[in-house]
């Protein structure tokens, strides 16, 4: 009687949205895969799997991740460990599973929760993807940093006092998953007198993809926006 | 008589290393380029270059940019006038010129030199591209942020005073360009009782690449290394 050997989990960063931004390894690693598993949205859709949708061959297993629409721990914690238990039988037969992620799975990706469950157990190896951050600079036409600039990336949610000090301490800065705190964010940066300085980006890289100054921003902006402030990126012209 | 069009600039991001990790788009743009325009250090060789090498077509026309190895501000501009007056004459022709960037041309990229000098004048495209940072966490295993994280991006050549105020107030943070600055990074870090938490990577991606604690970490460090410290991203298990 030999071991069985076990399969592998790839956690593969897809990118903004574009599937043509995909690098070559995460185009290779889906279209060659026999299951995939990524995550969908309370029974919705999955961004990650429309990003990869024309990789997909036909008869690849789909082991969907139901994500409750909530930012409680403990359904999400429950969804997390029936997701790694899915992929681990999977892995357990010695087939591997490629896992779908937006941007990159390390970067505000939900793959952090299998990674922590699984990678003791199993082989999980990383493909990075290009983040909604470049991606939104690359649309807004907007350097981040050069030489010796600093980079703050904050989330939307952050408390209006907290958005607050970090931005003024700050030189560019990336504030994440606007949506619904598009207002308070704008209120924060009109106080620190940065308005002029701020672009709104939504859905970079896609064909309904939105770039305008921040002071043109729409009331209600979708969970995939992001703000991009910087305080003047100095070019050496 | 006619107008005659004028080319595009494609500032396209190649990542961190491992051609592989090149999205679609770069790597259609290269394979298809007939001028490409890119960085050499100082007559020496061009990180860029090395990247896309296989994906360069025979016949392919190519700016070299001599950048001096300094950090004064008039050689660099000296350089950069010239090889953006290089590619302007390529563009005028009508011809486009795919401009190879290490990681994302934006995100401490020299790009951003050629983009200040040229994007008023003519077509500018930038394709982004996967950053040393997440190819870092990736190749630690190390997940940067997730939910309502802060991720903070220093410059190693900081001062330390900066770098240790910085780095207090931070939840995860990535120190870039780390090179000979290792050792004041490493006693800021460990003046903070931080040490256990920092992880030293080295050429993520490549085959030479090298992940260790950094109290680990070799005394003469590369420019191309970077130091990861997550003060415990949650994990929601």
């Amino acid at each position: 009687m030999t071991d069985m050997k076990t399969g592998t989990l790839y956690g593969v960063g897809l990118g903004p949205g574009d599937p043509d931004l995909m690098t070559l390894r995460a185009h290779r690693l889906i279209t060659s895969a026999r299951v995939i598993a990524y995550p969908a949205l309370a029974g919705g859709e999955s961004f990650a799997r429309a990003i990869a949708a024309d990789a997909i061959a036909p008869g690849t297993r789909e082991i969907v991740m139901d994500i409750p629409m909530t930012t409680a721990r403990e359904p999400a914690q429950t969804a997390y460990d029936k997701g790694a238990r899915d992929i681990a039988d999977v892995l357990a037969t010695g087939q591997d599973v490629v896992c779908l992620c937006e941007g990159d799975p390390f970067f505000y990706g939900s793959f952090m929760y299998l990674f922590a469950r699984l990678a003791d157990h199993y082989s999980v190896k990383v493909v990075p993807g290009v983040t909604s951050i470049t991606a939104c600079a690359a649309a807004a036409g907007m350097p981040l940093a050069a030489r010796n600039e600093r980079v703050t990336v904050l989330p939307g949610p952050l408390p209006e006092g907290e958005l607050r000090t970090r931005i003024e301490g700050a030189e560019s800065v990336a504030i994440m998953k606007v949506g619904r705190h598009l207002g308070k964010i704008r209120t924060v940066i009109e106080g620190l007198g940065l308005l002029g300085h701020a672009t709104y980006i939504e859905r970079a890289s896609l064909p309904q993809q939105v770039v305008c100054p921040l002071a043109d921003a729409p009331e209600n902006a979708p969970y995939f926006s992001m703000i991009l402030l910087t305080k003047g990126a100095d070019p050496w012209l």
